[in-house]
C-alpha cells in the first residue's frame, strides 16, 4: 500500500476532500491533484452570496490554496491543469497545462475522478451573454458586469441556485425577472409548498413568470415563449447541472440512467482504478433502489472522504442517498428530504400525506414563526418516504430530525416519541415532529382518516358535505366555496343541522379537524377531515390556477 | 369499553392531555378532571419569562379554561377541588371542594394520577419567606413581591429552572446572586460543558457562587456556610423537584426506587384501575434499564396520550426514557440527551468522548455562532450514550438530531453519513453532527486515539510530551504549561525536534491535532490527540480549579 501515486481530477469539494483524507490515512502515498479552474477548495455554494454582497470578502470563499494544501498535507496541487484523456490500459491520464499549453502523461495507481457538473445553459439566440455561477471565474465575471451598474436582471430557473441568486441580485437593488419553465418554483416541493415561496417573491417585488420560457435574448431585453419582452439588463441561469463525464465517457467508462458516471458501492467505476464520486456520478436512491443524480455538497464532501478509505484498505458502508436539502430565500427556510407527493403519485405509490402548520415555538413565547409541514408515508408500511418544510425559524432542525428519523428507519407514528429538547423558545411540549407523529398514528390507526386539497372537488362532486369548524369570524374572514360553518365548540349541540350522508371536515390547519372528525365518527357519522385545513386547500388551489393557466 | 367514568387528578400537562384525548377516544365516556390549584392548562415552563416580563399578558399562559374544556371537549374540569384520598376496594376517590370546604366521594372506573412534583425547599431558618415557581398562584405571589421593587435577589439552584429565574430577575434589572450547591451549573452537564454558562452568567453581573450552601436568610439578607451575607431582598428556589405522591402512598400504591410513582409499559400502578403519568412517576432509562425520574413536558404530554389510548384500548408503546433537554440562558442554548460522562464513569463504563468546537454554519457567510458539542460513545458497541451541547444558534438542533439517531438506534460512526440540510446560512456541508461521526469513526477505527483533558496531567507526569500544534501566534496567545509548539505545517520538516517517547498532540479544538497525530502515527511515533484541544482543556481546567477550591 505504500507509495501509490493517487491522481485526483477535481479540485473542489469532492476531489480536494480525498486529497486530504489520503494524506491522513496514506502519508507515502504520492499525490496529485488537477484542477482545471484556477482556484481550488472554495465555497461554490457561497458564490450567490458574495455576488450580493452577503459575503463582502472575496478570500474568504477560498478555503484552502495550493500553497496551504502542500504545507499542510504534502498535496501536488495543480491549478489551470485540465486532464484531457485517461489511458486505462497504460494507467496514465493525459494533461494540459492550460497556462503553458504544453500536455504531459501522468501515471496512477488510483485514479479519482470529481470533476464536477456544468450549468446546463439553453440554446436560445444571445445566450452567449448570459452568466451561471459554478466557480470562481465565474463570480468575478457576474461582479464585473455589477460594475457597469444594471438596473434589472432576468434570472432563469426557480430551483434552490436561481432563489438564492434573485435575492442576491435583489440584495443589490437589481429588479429581478424571475422565469421558470414549470408552474412552480423549487420543483423538489409539491406545489402548495411551494406556494408561499411564490408570494414571498412577489412581496419582494420579483416579477415571478411561472410556466414560461425565455426563447430569445436582447442587448438588454428578453423576450419569451408569449411574446412577451422584459427588461433585463444583466441574464444569469441557473436551470440545473449536467454531469461532467466527458473524461468519463472518452475512457469508455459506464454511465448510469442518468447520465452520470456508474459507481459501485465503493464509489468505485466499472474499471477498478479509477474511482468517481461528487456531482459527476450517480446515487442511489434510498427509497427506490434506482439511480438518482443528487448534486449536493454534503454528499461530495462525504464521499471524498468514503473513497480515500477504498483506496487505503478501510472499509466502507457507501448509503444510498435521501437528497436532503436545504435553502434559505428573503426569510424563510425551505428544506426537504426523501420524495415529494408528485413523484410518489407518478410511481403509484400508496401513501398517506399529512400537512401541519405548527408555530417554531410555544405560542405564548414572544417570536414564534409559522412553518408549513408536509409528510409522506407509506400506507402500508408507515415508513416516512419523504418530507417537506417552509417557514421561518426551525425549519432546517425539524427537516434534520426527519431525515435523520428517516435514516434510523422510524417509522411515521414512531416521530411522537423522539424525544426532542422542549423549553418555550425553542419549541412545544409537543414538537412540531412529535405532532406529525400523532397524526400519522392517528391515520394509521383509522382514527382520523383524511382527503387532501386536491381530491376536495371530487368528494364534493360525489355528494360529500363540507363542514367548516372554524369560528364564524375566521369564516367570514375566508371560507371554500359550499361550506357550512359549525364552529367546533357547538359541534355536539348542532349536530342536527347537518345533512345526511359523507361528511368532509375541516379548519385552519387541520388540529380542530381532527377533534371534530373523531366526536362525529363516534356519533356515528361518516367524516373524514381535509388534511392541512383551510391554508393547505388555500395554497393549493392558487397553484392549481397556475398549473390550469400555464 | 361505554359510559366509562374516568377520573384525573392534576390538570395541567399530563392530566389534561390524557382528557382530551380519552374525549377524542371515548365521546360516552364521564371524564371529570380535579385540580386543587386555581387554573388548569397553563404554561409552567413559561413562569419564569412571565416574571422576567417577557411575556407580559398573564392570559397566553393559560392554554385552556374549565369552560373551554367544557365545550369544546366536554369536560367536567374541576378547579380548587383536591383528591384527598382513594379507597382503591370501592374504586372511588375522596374529594374537598376548597373553596366550599366539603368532601364528597366520587365513583371511577378508570383513575389517572398526575398530580405532578413540588419544588423542594431546603428547611433552613426564614425559609418562609422563599418563593418557588411551580404554578399560577406561585408566580402571581412572585409578581407581588416585584411590585415591593426588591433591588437585589437571590436565587437557590443552578439548574435549568434557577437560571431562567436568573437571567429574568436580571432583565428586570435586579441584581442576582445565584448559590448553586454543587461546584458547577447545570449537573445534567458535564464541567467542563457548564464552564461556559458560568462564564456567560458571570459576564452578566451575576455574583454566581458554586459549592456553596444557603443556612439561614434574614429579613434582606441571605447567609451563606462560609459565613458570607449577601443582599437578598427576593429568594426564589429551584433547587430541584420531589413527585407528587402523598395520595398513590397513602393509597398504598407501589412507588419506585427514585421516589416516583412505579408504573409498567402500559402506565398501570400496582393498581390495574389506577394509571399515573407526568412528573410523579418513575421512567425507564433508556440506556440502563433503570427507574429515573424525567420531569420534563414533553413526556408529561406524552404519557397522557399514551394512558388514553391504554384505557380506550388502543395498542400503545411506551418508549425508555432519553431525558432531552434544552434551556436557554443570557443568550447561550444548552442541550443534553442521554447520560454524560460522570454519570458513566461512575457507572463504570467503557466509553470514548469526544469534544468538537463547530461553528452554527460555515465561516464565509456572516453571522456563524460557535458551539462546543460532546458526545459519549460505548467503546466497545459505538453506541451513542449522551451528547451536550453549548452555544449560540443550532445547539438545539444539533441535540434533537443525535436524539433521534439513538432512538433509531444508529451508532456514533452512523452520525457521519446523515443527510442534513445544508447550505451556508444552515450549517456546514459537513454538518457539525456529521463530523462527530467522522471523529468517532477514527476513534473507533484506532486512527486517531485521544486522551481528555482530565487525563492530561497523569500523561505529562508519566513523561508523555505534550506538543501544541497551532500558530505561534494562537500559542502567544495561552498556552498549556510545559508544551512545545511545533505548528501542523511544519510538523513533517521539523520532525526531528520532537524528543522520543509518547507523544501528546493539541491544538485549539481537536481537529488540527487529528491531522498531526496521523501524520507522527505514520512516521512512527506514538501519538494521541488532546480531545477538544485547547479550549476543552481550557474549559475543563476552570471547572477543576473550582472543584478543588470547593
Ligand atoms: C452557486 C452554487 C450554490 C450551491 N449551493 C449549495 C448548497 O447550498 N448546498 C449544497 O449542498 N450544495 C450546493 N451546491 C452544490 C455543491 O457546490 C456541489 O454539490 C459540490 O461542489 C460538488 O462537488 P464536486 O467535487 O463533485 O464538484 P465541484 O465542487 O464542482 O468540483 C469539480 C472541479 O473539477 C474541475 N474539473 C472538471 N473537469 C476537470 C478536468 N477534466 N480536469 C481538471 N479539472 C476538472 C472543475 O473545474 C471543478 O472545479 C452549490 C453549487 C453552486 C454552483
Ligand atoms: C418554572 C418551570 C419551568 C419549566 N420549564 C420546562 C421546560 O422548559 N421544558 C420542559 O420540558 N419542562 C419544563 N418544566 C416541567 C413541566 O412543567 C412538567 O414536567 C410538567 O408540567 C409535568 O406535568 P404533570 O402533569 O406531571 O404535572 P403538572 O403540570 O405540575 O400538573 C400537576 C397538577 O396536579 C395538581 N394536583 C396535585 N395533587 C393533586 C390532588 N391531590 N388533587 C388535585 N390536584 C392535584 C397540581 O395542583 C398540579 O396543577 C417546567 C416546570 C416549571 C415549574
Ligand atoms: C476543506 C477540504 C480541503 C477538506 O479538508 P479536510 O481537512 O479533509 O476537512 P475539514 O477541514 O472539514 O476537517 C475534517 C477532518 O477533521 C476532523 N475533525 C474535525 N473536528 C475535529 C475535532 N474536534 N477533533 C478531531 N478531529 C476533528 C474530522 O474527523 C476530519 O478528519 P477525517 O476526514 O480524517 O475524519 C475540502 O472539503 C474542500 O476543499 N472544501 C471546500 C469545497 C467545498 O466543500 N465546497 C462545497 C461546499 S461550499
Ligand atoms: C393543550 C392540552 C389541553 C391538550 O390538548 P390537546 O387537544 O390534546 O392537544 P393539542 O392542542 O396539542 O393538539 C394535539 C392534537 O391535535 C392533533 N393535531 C395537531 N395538529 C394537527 C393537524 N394539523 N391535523 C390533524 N390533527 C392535528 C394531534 O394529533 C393531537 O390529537 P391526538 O392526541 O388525538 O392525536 C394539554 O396538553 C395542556 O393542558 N397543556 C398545557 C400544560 C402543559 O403542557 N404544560 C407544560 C408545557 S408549558
Amino acid at each position: 500500500m505504500t507509495s501509490q501515486r493517487i491522481l485526483i481530477v477535481g479540485g473542489v469539494a469532492g476531489g480536494m476532500s480525498a486529497a486530504t483524507r489520503l494524506r491522513r490515512l496514506l502519508e507515502d502515498a504520492e499525490i496529485v491533484v488537477f484542477e482545471r479552474g484556477g482556484h481550488v477548495s472554495f465555497a461554490n455554494c457561497g458564490l450567490p452570496y458574495y455576488l450580493g454582497g452577503v459575503i463582502d470578502d472575496r478570500s474568504s470563499l477560498l478555503l484552502q490554496t495550493p500553497a496551504s494544501l502542500r504545507s499542510r498535507f504534502e498535496l501536488d496541487v495543480r491549478v489551470r491543469h485540465e486532464v484531457v484523456a485517461i489511458d486505462r490500459d497504460a494507467r496514465t491520464v493525459r494533461v494540459r497545462d492550460l497556462e503553458a499549453g504544453t500536455e504531459s502523461d501522468e501515471r496512477y495507481d488510483a485514479l479519482i475522478l470529481s470533476p464536477g457538473a456544468n450549468p446546463v445553459r439553453p440554446e436560445i439566440p444571445g445566450a452567449d451573454r448570459m452568466l451561471t455561477l459554478r466557480d470562481i471565474d465565474d463570480v468575478d465575471t457576474a461582479m464585473a458586469a455589477l460594475t457597469r451598474a444594471p438596473r434589472t436582471a432576468l434570472v432563469l430557473g426557480g430551483g434552490f441556485i436561481g432563489l438564492e441568486m434573485t435575492e442576491n441580485l435583489l440584495h443589490r437593488g437589481i429588479a429581478v425577472t424571475l422565469v421558470e419553465r414549470n408552474p412552480q418554483v423549487l420543483t423538489p416541493l409539491d406545489p402548495e409548498m411551494a406556494e408561499p415561496v411564490a408570494a414571498r417573491l412577489r412581496a419582494a417585488g420579483v416579477d415571478l413568470r411561472l410556466g414560461a420560457e425565455v426563447v430569445a435574448l436582447g442587448a438588454d431585453t428578453a423576450t419569451l415563449a408569449d411574446g412577451d419582452t422584459i427588461a433585463a439588463d444583466l441574464v444569469l441561469a441557473a436551470i440545473g447541472v449536467r454531469p461532467e463525464t466527458t473524461l468519463a465517457a472518452q475512457a469508455g467508462l459506464a454511465l448510469g440512467p442518468r447520465g452520470g458516471i456508474r459507481v459501485d458501492d465503493q464509489l468505485r467505476t466499472s474499471d477498478p482504478a479509477i474511482y468517481a464520486i461528487g456531482d459527476a456520478v450517480e446515487k442511489v436512491d434510498a427509497l427506490s433502489g434506482d439511480q438518482r443524480l443528487v448534486p449536493l455538497a454534503g454528499l461530495a464532501n462525504r464521499h471524498g472522504r468514503l473513497v480515500a478509505d477504498v483506496i487505503a484498505g478501510t472499509p466502507v458502508i457507501v448509503r444510498d442517498a435521501l437528497g436532503t436539502a436545504v435553502v434559505g430565500v428573503l426569510g424563510l427556510t425551505i428544506a426537504v428530504t426523501g420524495w415529494n407527493e408528485k413523484q410518489l403519485r407518478a410511481a403509484g405509490r400508496e401513501i398517506r400525506v399529512i400537512h401541519t402548520h405548527p408555530a417554531s415555538h410555544t405560542g405564548y413565547y414572544p417570536g414564534a414563526q409559522p412553518m408549513a409541514l408536509k409528510l409522506l408515508v407509506d400506507a402500508r408500511t408507515d415508513e416516512i418516504l419523504g418530507a417537506q418544510a417552509v417557514g421561518g425559524d426551525g425549519v432546517d432542525k425539524r427537516i434534520d430530525v426527519i431525515a435523520t428519523a428517516m435514516t434510523g428507519r422510524l417509522t411515521a407514528s414512531d416521530l411522537a416519541d423522539l424525544e426532542l429538547g422542549y423549553a418555550p423558545q425553542y419549541s412545544s411540549a409537543k414538537d412540531p415532529v412529535n405532532m406529525l407523529g400523532y397524526v400519522a398514528h392517528n391515520a394509521r390507526a383509522g382514527l382520523t382518516p383524511s382527503i387532501q386539497w386536491h381530491e376536495l372537488a371530487a368528494e364534493l362532486a360525489a355528494g360529500a358535505t363540507l363542514i367548516d369548524v372554524r369560528t364564524p369570524g375566521e369564516y367570514r374572514g375566508g371560507a371554500i366555496p359550499g361550506s357550512l360553518n359549525i364552529p367546533l365548540d357547538d359541534l355536539r349541540e348542532r349536530i342536527g343541522e347537518i345533512p345526511a350522508g359523507r361528511l368532509i371536515v375541516h379548519c385552519k390547519v387541520g388540529q380542530r379537524g381532527h377533534t371534530a372528525v373523531r366526536l362525529l365518527t363516534q356519533l356515528g357519522r361518516e367524516a373524514v377531515n381535509l388534511d392541512g385545513g383551510y391554508l393547505t386547500w388555500s395554497a393549493g388551489s392558487a397553484a392549481a390556477t397556475r398549473l390550469v393557466a400555464a
